[in-house]
């Protein structure tokens, strides 16, 4: 339904990025923007809700790829044109065949978890900075980002999917209690509920929540601090951290099979039939309070 | 010395359960109000410590039972009846010859250990409302159950039990060192110091705490929220927690069997002798203050 | 260049100790302060930066051997007379040739995570008492340590290699990962930025940062408290602790290899040449403000 186009603004490493051949379409989903060389970003643009469409599939698939491919990028940060929505959920109004029979990643996972180890073991510094709603599938990008900073005011991050039958997908159990432990992980999950900016913090959901008037100038300066240090370096020290935090690709996998079977049982269809009914995956109260709103 | 009840405030779910012979004694210990069938609370209540005899290890053990073998059952919640303690440590002016010679459980640990291990494996969400001290197994049965909240102004955890010469043998170490860090971790067994509630959130050692008028509040509301979304979703979410966040039964094995080790060794039959005779085990200063009193 | 004195204020246990070698001396550079046979001060006392040249190496080896080996010790403090400094970086200014040949000890890692490693696993507990600037092998030094305490107005915490082309050697990125999850032991490696008392303790770098008033208070106190408790139960429960938190030898080793080889980058060795014209290693504004001096 909708369409997407990638832009360039300057017109290095683009070479290999079949990006291009969206450059006429007119309403854009997803913007690459290479400030430099050394440093990119992505901002989602989806208006009203930045809701995970089939189509935003192969848009981030193409944009990892370039992030992983390009050889002078040192730091992408990912954020959102669009009020009051960082990146939410999977669109259930949307016809999903498509993507339930994607063929399977170099690393046999499902497009959508692949793409999230991809990032996170890229080479590459991946920075959310987080204003608005991250749910679900937009959680889960910002948890495989290497670093989260949340507007104080304005981000809300959550795993709302037991609210609604499902088991996350896209690696939250395995990333979730590796960053705020098991209670705090626990609670995420199973309560399904919103978690403001400073919660968030508390928890180690993000690094830091900052004042929205503080966000931008903040995440700016980091990323431009690190894209000038030297690349070579950077990689390195990222992949003993790596060592030690991330895991292994056979959580994400498990987790991704759990929920696709959570996904075929008639009781979760029977759960997200009834908040469709209720205005889920719509502009408005549903996904404006999504937290309340499952737990009704 | 003391007897025990536990009742059962609806009829679902009772039939199996061992606890009915126990059903018309006078003084309850631990009750159990089955408050809907997905939704029980656990209530100690062994006036004026809730002190830990050998008599509360079968009861518990019942309960737990229960918990994992009931099939509709989805959140548990654990608080306590006594005024300023939540559940505390063993009540070392008992006999506690019995409690050793008890026969191993099914994964070859102690009972008390293994209660815990089974509690944490268990499907059923278990969330631990802490008002007054958790100190040694109170502490030790918190870290097992899935999430802690606790009062601001009136809770206290600690791991007493290296001020007495022992080593805590029901899983802090490993616990307590995946939630905090190895740091706070060894500051909190080392020390066998009070953590008030606020610190308790600090380190991780609590999911919240929380102003103690709302505590009651929040926790029913959280329950009553998870209880009502689908069991098998619950389960197959925790169990991917699970995975990569609780520690392998063989840690929780040798922490016990290093408890056992110490408890055996002169010097600390020495320390807890003095200890006794300064009041220990017994209502006052001992016990209101037991931060304090083991560090003199 | 400078020489060094370690002190022994009491006799005991010092038998076994080279240091006495250096007891003619008249500048000390590390104080060892036997404040009693179970409790012991080390002190950092190298003016006017607290630098960590060359000659520190073996100081701190015959330090750390003496806290492995003596039968009584129980707790050690590490702290700094020098104001504004505990312990930073490598001295570049100084011959590091004789560094870089230094035998590999026991474990075969190079000496200084070689020496770490034993702290960590020593038997006896450590604590940093850190007021003033911990950069690079004084933030190694306090990671290794058993817990951290900072002043909240005076400490200042970072690992600034990244900013000068260096993957950091003594251990900080798999033991940061675990203190404070992937996210933010990412930021604080890649960003090499200061970390303020406070933060550090919001990002768990530190147990936690006190009034600078109340710091020396409550680290003697704390570590006063441990002392008076029985060895064995203290190592006994340490021990237990280490099993699920330190990090495996194989971790520090790559992240010493990964170092050596940043160093020996024609890169690498162009960023440290232009920070040392800048004024690196010298007392003054690069010092005083590495976070900012390295990003500029």
């Amino acid at each position: 339904m909708t369409t997407a186009t990638i832009e360039h603004e300057s017109d290095e490493g683009t070479a290999n990025m079949k990006a291009r051949s969206y450059a006429e379409t007119k309403t854009p989903q997803i913007r690459l923007d290479k400030r430099s060389p050394e440093c990119w970003r992505v901002t989602f643009d989806h208006p009203p809700l930045n809701i995970f469409g089939p189509e935003m599939l192969p848009l981030v698939d193409e944009i990892i790829t370039a992030i992983e491919t390009d050889e002078r990028l040192k730091v992408v940060v990912f954020d959102s044109a669009v009020e009051d929505f960082f990146l939410i959920h999977l669109d259930f109004l949307a016809k999903l065949d498509d993507m339930a029979h994607l063929p399977p990643g170099p690393t046999g996972l499902h497009p959508w978890p692949e793409m999230l180890v991809h990032l996170s073991r890229s080479s590459v510094v991946s920075i959310a900075l987080i204003r608005g709603r991250a749910t679900g599938m937009g959680s889960e990008l910002a948890l495989a980002c290497d670093m989260r900073f949340a507007s104080r005011e304005k981000a809300i991050l959550s795993q709302f999917e037991v609210g609604a039958g499902l088991v996350p997908g896209g690696g939250p159990m395995a990333r979730l209690s590796r960053l705020m432990g098991r209670g705090r992980a626990l609670e995420v999950v199973l309560s399904a509920d919103d978690v403001p900016g400073d919660l968030a913090e508390r928890y180690g959901y993000v690094n830091r929540s900052l004042p929205d008037a503080d966000l931008d100038g903040f995440v700016d300066a980091l990323a431009t601090r690190i894209a000038s240090f030297d690349k070579q370096t950077i990689m390195d020290t990222k992949r003993l951290v790596d060592v030690a935090s991330l895991p292994p690709d056979i959580e994400i996998e498990s987790g991704w099979n759990a929920c696709v079977a959570s996904m075929g049982r008639p009781p979760t269809q029977q759960r997200i039939k009834a908040l469709l009914e209720r205005g889920f995956c719509k502009p408005g109260d549903a996904e404006n309070r999504l937290g309340d709103f499952v737990g009704r």
